[in-house]
């Protein structure tokens, strides 16, 4: 049912227009044109419409989109249209706050199989969810017919717990663990990692009124020619 | 400082790398090739030397490279060589949690300030820093020479805290709030979003045995052709 020829960065787009397509809903708003959609998400009206001709027609030219049609359609080609379980494993401070985070569009995806190592965490509850032992994921992620798994393990068990993910038939992965996780092509990641994002970000920050530690040599800033040894 | 030569999809690969090769530091490897490294982290060994080819020579060709050369080349690189100070702003559930995480390199990154709207908030601690109001970003913020921001507020005043960070000279946003921020050329904005990752994850997954939920009508599937009125 999937359409490969989408760009993943298009497909990576589609929920932030639904997002703010369900607010102006909130707010009344029944049509919108491309341009104004634009202004809100902070991308051009020309992207836009360059990413919904991938998906059809959403909307006539020069007339504007039908706010509730388009969230709609969003909404049904990203398959929000209906309730997607998902397991979780690991159940330490992030697994914990995971599981109670209430952020997922709540219709569209339900934690409904929790997986923890620890025995003194197996039997735990959350709103009706009993944890489970880790050692029954294979058995108990098929028998659900899951297809989604969040990791929120320790890096150095992420790779183990993605194979036997992988092995129960999982096929999308939201990778909460600090370390690359290697699939099948099938399988699709997503990384959460908000470590790596900073560290990318202070590359781009003026440095000026900032010295480096002393441990550091910076004469060979920003490209070295020859490694040290 | 910055080299905008480089792609950004480079520079964010570069956590990644330098993560890898740390651990291998830990576990006394001295010495890593192209292909190992590439192995270890899920890439080809032909991307990590064209990633590394933006930045100068970083080991010789065919003796592989010292692991902790490499290592600290790219946290040169990434300006990971200096303590930064980071604002937090938010206080509430998710604006906590960061402030108590651990993750962050800890030599690298230094939650300096925490700001909050709610009165109750003002006043408590994290680790001896104190949650200061709001209203006072603005002076605290270019007083203290801090230039990375990490947002944790609602959707709805993201843009409105976001404005106050570009004032206060603020040039790296970690946003975590659920929604898109418009900030000059010179800021960079990374998202930590994982509702949108899941939900850009499920278009990938097998609808078979998935049925769509009543209220929509899938028959025109994927692709619409013309909008419902």
């Amino acid at each position: 049912m999937s359409s490969p020829e989408i760009p993943d960065i298009v497909i990576r787009r589609l929920p932030v227009y639904l997002r703010t397509l369900r607010r102006m809903q909130d707010l009344g708003i029944e049509s919108v044109s491309s341009e104004d959609l634009g202004a809100h998400i902070g991308v051009t009206a020309a992207q836009i419409r360059r990413d919904f001709s991938y998906f059809g027609r959403f909307g006539k030219q020069g007339k504007g989109y039908d706010v509730q049609t388009l969230a709609d359609g969003i909404a049904r080609v990203l398959k929000l249209d209906r309730c997607w379980d998902v397991a979780l494993i690991g159940f330490g401070q992030l697994g914990r706050a995971i599981a109670h985070y209430r952020g997922f569009e709540s219709n569209s995806f339900r934690i409904a199989a929790i997986f923890a190592r620890n025995p003194d965490h197996i039997g735990d509850q959350v709103d009706g969810v009993v944890v489970m032992d880790e050692a029954t994921m294979h058995e108990v992620i098929p028998e659900m017919g899951i297809r989604i798994g969040i990791i929120a393990v320790p890096a150095d068990s992420s790779q183990s717990v993605a194979d036997r993910l992988v092995d129960s038939g999982v096929q999308a992965i939201l990778n909460y663990a600090p370390a690359i996780i290697r699939v099948p092509p099938h399988v699709r990641v997503r990384e959460i990692d908000p470590t790596s994002a900073l560290q990318s970000l202070s590359f781009y920050l003026d440095t000026e009124g900032q010295p480096p530690d002393s441990v550091f040599d910076t004469s060979m800033l920003p490209g070295m020619t020859e490694p040290r040894r």
